[in-house]
């Protein structure tokens, strides 16, 4: 877990507050939920893999016996968590407030999520997490929109030649299904698949037949693999191209509609089909995609439709698709950018200055729109205002005894 | 702990967005923490009573014998806790971050902290804390600024009338010392003293009769307290005239000067002298005060001077002085202004229209500066567009087929 000093937090400020104004701008409500869920609902099997990395809250008021009996399960040690996602509170908050909610409801989550990871480098313990989701729509109308707002504020943070790999859980079914893998293997294939990027065809074969999967199946696939070349554009042809005949015709008709849906709205729609995009989590069913930048070789976000996971807290079927993008991948994106161009004045003053005067002149600049550091005159003047220089500073004026504003002289820093 | 709705949630975004607007043009810098603390300095004494009420973090990997031999002695089954303040963290950060920190450093910190309160009117498990502190300064320049730069947060905020009781622990200590309390009577007869505006004088007195503290103090400071009336105004002579002869004199002396420099920069600098301002923090050392609204009898906010604390994790002495705004009770006083300039729009559109067609719509009003939100039309038109006002949207418009943007007949909403 991190501290972040000024410079940082003013980076991190400025990045949310861009991703906020875009995705409020399409339409996305912000909604806050509390940092502690249920227990019990944290470990639902909704989280996957970070159930595991969740923190948990020791009870309140636990007497001895109480911490006796825990020994074995350790369960009744706790009975609240802090969330790994914003998904599981997503679907807590949908169920409990839907009456005051819009039908289809966007939902805007920009907050931190804690997982128990081993320190490594771009891992956190802490992390913010920015969430859009379009809750209670079927339609591909959801996913435009999603990545159309997405791409904005991609856009508008200054993060030019993003592109979309999108995918389509049902062409991945439909796949597994053309080269005849059991509907059992299929979590342990996809799980597998998965490494393509890493592994490549033969390492692919080679681990599924480690699995144990019908061999025929394996051999089939393999030769596809290998054989294949990515589809030359994001077009209908060239996307049946690369599929077997027949193969995964529903979601490639998905794709091709949201692709068309998010070129209506802006120049350049990046899209770029991977049949072998999985995702990690068990809980999507329809279109998949992440968001990848040539500049680095892990995806800067990511999502896709989980149509059956909110019913699982409503009793009741909804529909839903998310959109998560990479906070904290983002801002160490951007880190060199560290501009600001609102003016910044240090005012620099000997011990024997009136305070009055000091506040007199401070609050001046302030209505005039200029943020003020009042510093009081050290020995080594250069090294106080290098400082303030790499804090944002752009100038200072030495104060005397009695100054008015119109005696000011404001200087460049640096 | 709450769930925050969209209006809820756009308006403390809003608050937040203020606050750290003028703190940051009053050079204050803000910085970030982890919500978790080690266990050992969330329970150092610093917290006073707030330490009873934190949440620990389950210590991960425990065996089951571990539990068993932390039965009697529950600190071994957490290693980690959710802040309760902001000032732990903060003395903490320093003590870590000395180095590359201005030798005044100006901290403002905007964020959550958790305490297992009761469920009360008001009273809140998960709560945001805004905070400022001038670390560093000894002299009372450090307390004109902070004040200063609060009273411009609260002005910008739209919240005429706040006044800021002051007084010093000096005077407090040397009143009590004129009345002949014995020195480890104190703490208890400041507590007291803490309930007069509860039980008036009377009250007092017999509380300090059944604590047993000194008679004679008693019977003098009783007869003090009821002849007493307030300073009519903030000036030297008033001041002095509600204290006994020669008590306080260079407490009194220094709010003389804080309110003089924070009076240079402000047409009013509403300042009531409050002998009886004790604030509950063992920690305080100098000036203390509290922020109060005519509308409510709480107070919205208050602090004071702390030079011994940031020294207990430094190992070296250094002044300091906070103030802490009541976010929470802002935001509620606030509740009625839900005002929201920015113009936005909800589209109104049939089943049939193509979504490029509603993404391009969109996207075009959206890079006009306009908030948009799709709507397919049901039955009840009139509830969905009153669901929409509600949310701060300003117009309608309905959109057939084929529609583009010079189509687009905007409506006003509500």
């Amino acid at each position: 877990m991190r501290d972040f000093l000024p410079s940082e937090k003013t980076r991190r400020e400025r990045v949310l507050a861009v991703i906020r104004d875009r995705y409020r701008a399409h339409g996305f409500d912000e909604i806050e939920t509390p940092v502690m869920e249920d227990h019990a609902r944290l470990h639902a099997g909704i989280g996957g893999d970070n159930e595991k990395l969740a923190f948990n809250i020791l009870k309140r008021g636990l007497d001895a016996d109480a911490v006796r009996d825990a020994a074995e399960d350790q369960g009744a040690l706790s009975d609240l968590g802090l969330r790994y996602d914003l998904t599981v509170p997503l679907a807590r908050f949908y169920a409990t407030h839907r009456a005051q909610l819009p039908t289809v409801f966007r939902s805007l989550q920009m907050a931190p999520v804690w997982r128990a990871e081993r320190p490594q480098k771009g891992r956190y313990r802490q992390f913010v997490q920015s969430d859009i989701d379009v809750i209670g729509d079927a339609s591909f109308r959801a996913e435009a929109e999603l990545i159309t707002a997405t791409l904005d504020a991609i856009d508008a943070l200054g993060l030019p030649g993003v592109t979309v790999r999108i995918n389509d859980r049902r062409i991945l079914d439909s796949l597994l299904d053309h080269f005849g893998f059991a509907v059992e293997e299929r979590p342990g294939v996809l799980i597998t698949i998965d490494k393509l990027d890493k592994i490549g065809p033969a390492g692919v074969a080679a681990e599924l037949r480690d699995r144990g999967v019908t061999p025929a199946a394996v051999d089939g696939f393999e030769a596809y693999l290998s054989a294949l070349a990515p589809a030359a554009t994001f077009a209908g042809d060239a996307i049946r191209a690369v599929l077997p005949e027949g193969v995964g015709a529903e979601g490639v008709e998905n794709l091709l509609a949201i692709a068309e849906a998010v070129g209506a709205g802006r120049d350049s729609a990046p899209f770029e089909f991977d049949p072998f995009l999985v995702r990690g989590m068990g809980y999507y069913t329809g279109t998949i995609f992440e968001l990848a930048h040539p500049s680095v070789g892990y995806s800067l976000g990511g999502g896709g439709r989980y149509d059956g996971m909110i019913g699982r807290f409503l009793g009741q079927d909804v529909p839903a698709v998310g959109f998560s993008i990479g906070f904290e991948r983002i801002v160490d994106l951007l880190e060199q950018d560290d501009s600001d161009a609102a003016p910044a004045v240090v005012l620099v003053h000997d011990k024997d200055v009136a305070v009055a005067t000091l506040v007199a002149l401070k609050t001046a600049l302030v209505s005039e729109g200029v943020r003020v550091r009042l510093e009081q005159r050290t020995k080594n003047l250069k090294s106080l205002l290098e400082r303030a220089a790499a804090d944002g500073y752009t100038s200072f004026a030495t104060v005397s005894a009695g100054a008015r504003r119109e005696d000011l002289e404001l200087k460049p820093l640096g």
